[in-house]
């Protein structure tokens, strides 16, 4: 049998018999001669079969055996003459047509064709792209001397925060879906200084929005024996350009260094009342433009939120207790990631909770045995996808995607 | 301030003023001087101080600054000369004595204070080398042109298997947490030909044994445009021999091929009834044996099992579809990695399930618009880290195990 051979190498191939496998993205039949244009995990190419052929439907998986040509109009420069072709699997009209450069259908169909939809050339692009990011963000960490650790996505307690939170039966008992592995990663510091995790996070979040999921993929790296925040952001950093890059998208405005602004003087720059405890979306677009006009940046970081708007392992700032030492990345003027330094001493975890520990004795251990200067960072996935892409839904950038109200396919 | 230098990069300061950071883990108060061992994410390190300084308990965070001095009954051939020491985080006395060879406490106990116990450099190698065999299937499937994915762990149907499922409250509706990716990664081969997903998978096992776990992190990969289950057992053994490598363990016989015999015949050889459907845990081990002694494996395949005891989108052996073209691969004589050809018509799909097809649709839409021959195999990282490392139970394996009684830390 002739060798397989993608259709990205046929130039490899010239003059040679090969074999071509994939599926019919598209027949053109004209009078004397039938285009087929065959689609592998490489891209798309073209064949050449003469009139009388009989050619399968659309998305049929096919292997075809034939000579590569040269032909400069052909994809690539190159297409196959037919010698034979067998019909792997025969298939049913698709529900959307994927030969179309752009995909037509609505969101709701492309979601709820996704087993179809996603072989489109523009859908695969994008989770290629999701997954070289996540490679790149990996990488990056590997190369910093970071562990990678798996820890568990049921738990015991809701103690994170109280609300939007899963529940389940624990073989008569209840138990709840992580809503991340922040408590988990926090004591792994104590064991391997510098660990990541990539894993399915779950929010059963009742707002149907077009950035609100009930389960998404997030990055969490922390890193101990920090100075301060400061270390983390430059951490963090390195980890955004890296998957900035990996992602092959043009037109992203990325220094080496992004510009920081303290969350009082955000306010001050977007003319908000000082004593404002967040950010609106205005004055987050606001600060998006004056990266981009004074420093090209599309990446803008805002550090010391009041501690009163952060979770109670977050650092505060030591000259100033009423800020903290956390922080948001901003990208083109949204949040993109946010992350800080956690506090690190048992006595600060004892008056920060209070008596309210329930749930959290195997956390407060590593804390009352030692734990370093610390603090880290979580990425999602899918929103990192959605803004360096322009998605205006973050569906878009989900493979199965689960909401308030669609728990299939 | 002085520059931090781990433990193992002492050699490279020899002279120099360093800065050391990391954990007490023992000190050694004698008359004259106190031996000061500092743990950090590369090994240990020794520090001298003289008598009179006190040192803070074990599992305390330091920073110590001193001169790095040769001194060959040192680990690793370096000490530090102290200068002085700055305390980040006093600590309690821990619950396991951390400084010792060996961990002395039982399971129970190793388990219930995880976030101190995990920092035993024997603890610590497990999860190293567990996060290095992770890194090698990945690296193996991304030189191979696989695509990584991450699919829904919270699904509507308990279709895979009806039994073991954990059940949730998805906002008001019933949901179930996904058992494996199978049906998705399936779905995936018809968008991308090649994928892989590490994540966790979960299984409400009512088995309180020492290889059961209610959740763990499965390694699954999927490839299509396969002639049969053998190309699946060639990625898999490249896959296996490059995670064994990258664990760092010695003593693995581990050849560039594995054996294979069919099911049938490992009956034969192992003297079994030929009707039995399936391998006792003797004949396995008879079989481990064999491997080693005819071809010097710890590893060998068993290809051809009943179709009667494999899942539905298993496909038949087309010689004689009383068997399967699946296979176990075992280790030292215990199945490790389960795989083999699924059936990729739609046809067959619709004739093995009969109207038995609720919560399906999405999958075999896949199948109705054209799906190529494929297979995948599934492996169990905490089950492979246990049998490759001897661990006589999976929870050494597992960061925080959780089980039919075990929901915390």
């Amino acid at each position: 049998m002739s060798y397989r051979v993608l259709s990205s190498d046929l130039a490899e191939h010239s003059g040679a018999e090969i074999r071509l496998a994939g599926w019919v993205h598209r027949r053109r039949v004209l009078a004397r001669v039938t285009f087929l244009i065959v689609r592998d995990r490489a891209g798309l190419a073209q064949v050449v079969v003469p009139a009388g052929v009989a050619v399968s439907p659309e998305e049929s998986v096919v292997e075809v055996t034939g000579t590569v040509v040269a032909n400069s109009a052909a994809p690539g420069g190159f297409e196959v003459a037919y010698k034979a072709i067998e019909v792997l699997a025969e298939a049913e009209a698709p529900p959307v047509e994927l030969f179309r450069p752009e995909l037509e259908a609505g969101l709701p169909a492309l979601l709820d064709h996704a087993a179809v939809s996603l072989r489109h050339p523009s859908r695969q692009a994008v989770f290629r792209a999701g997954a070289a990011a996540v490679a790149a963000f990996r990488a990056t960490l590997d190369g910093l001397g970071f562990t990678e650790v798996f820890t568990p996505k049921i738990v015991g307690s809701a103690t994170e925060s109280g609300a939007n939170v899963f529940a389940l039966d624990y073989f008569g008992r209840p138990a709840y879906l992580a809503q991340s592995p922040q408590f988990y990663k926090q004591t792994m510091v104590g064991v391997f200084e510098r660990v990541y995790e990539v894993g399915p996070v779950f929010r059963a979040e009742p707002h149907d929005t077009s950035r609100h999921l009930a389960t998404y993929t997030s990055l969490d790296a922390e890193l101990g024996f920090i100075r301060d925040h400061r270390d983390v952001m430059e951490v963090l950093t390195r980890v955004i350009r890296a998957m900035v890059e990996a992602t092959g998208l043009s037109g992203v405005q990325v220094p080496p260094v992004f510009p920081v602004l303290h969350f009082s003087e955000a306010l001050e720059r977007c003319g908000a009342d000082p004593g404002e405890p967040d950010l609106a979306p205005e004055h987050e677009r606001a600060l998006g433009a004056w990266a981009l006009e004074e420093h090209g940046s599309d990446f803008v970081y805002v550090e010391g939120y009041p501690m009163a708007k952060r979770p109670f392992y977050t650092h505060p700032q030591p000259s100033d207790p009423r800020w903290s030492n956390s922080f948001d990345l901003l990208f083109r003027g949204m949040e993109l990631v946010t992350g800080g330094q956690r506090r690190h001493r048992y006595a600060d975890y004892v008056t920060a909770l209070g008596r309210d520990t329930a749930g959290l004795d195997g956390y407060l251990e590593a804390f009352r045995h030692g734990m370093p200067p610390h603090g880290g960072f979580a990425i999602g996935l899918e929103r990192f996808l959605a803004r360096l892409t322009g998605a205006a839904n973050v569906r878009e950038t989900t493979l199965f995607p689960r909401d308030l109200h669609r728990l299939a396919p």
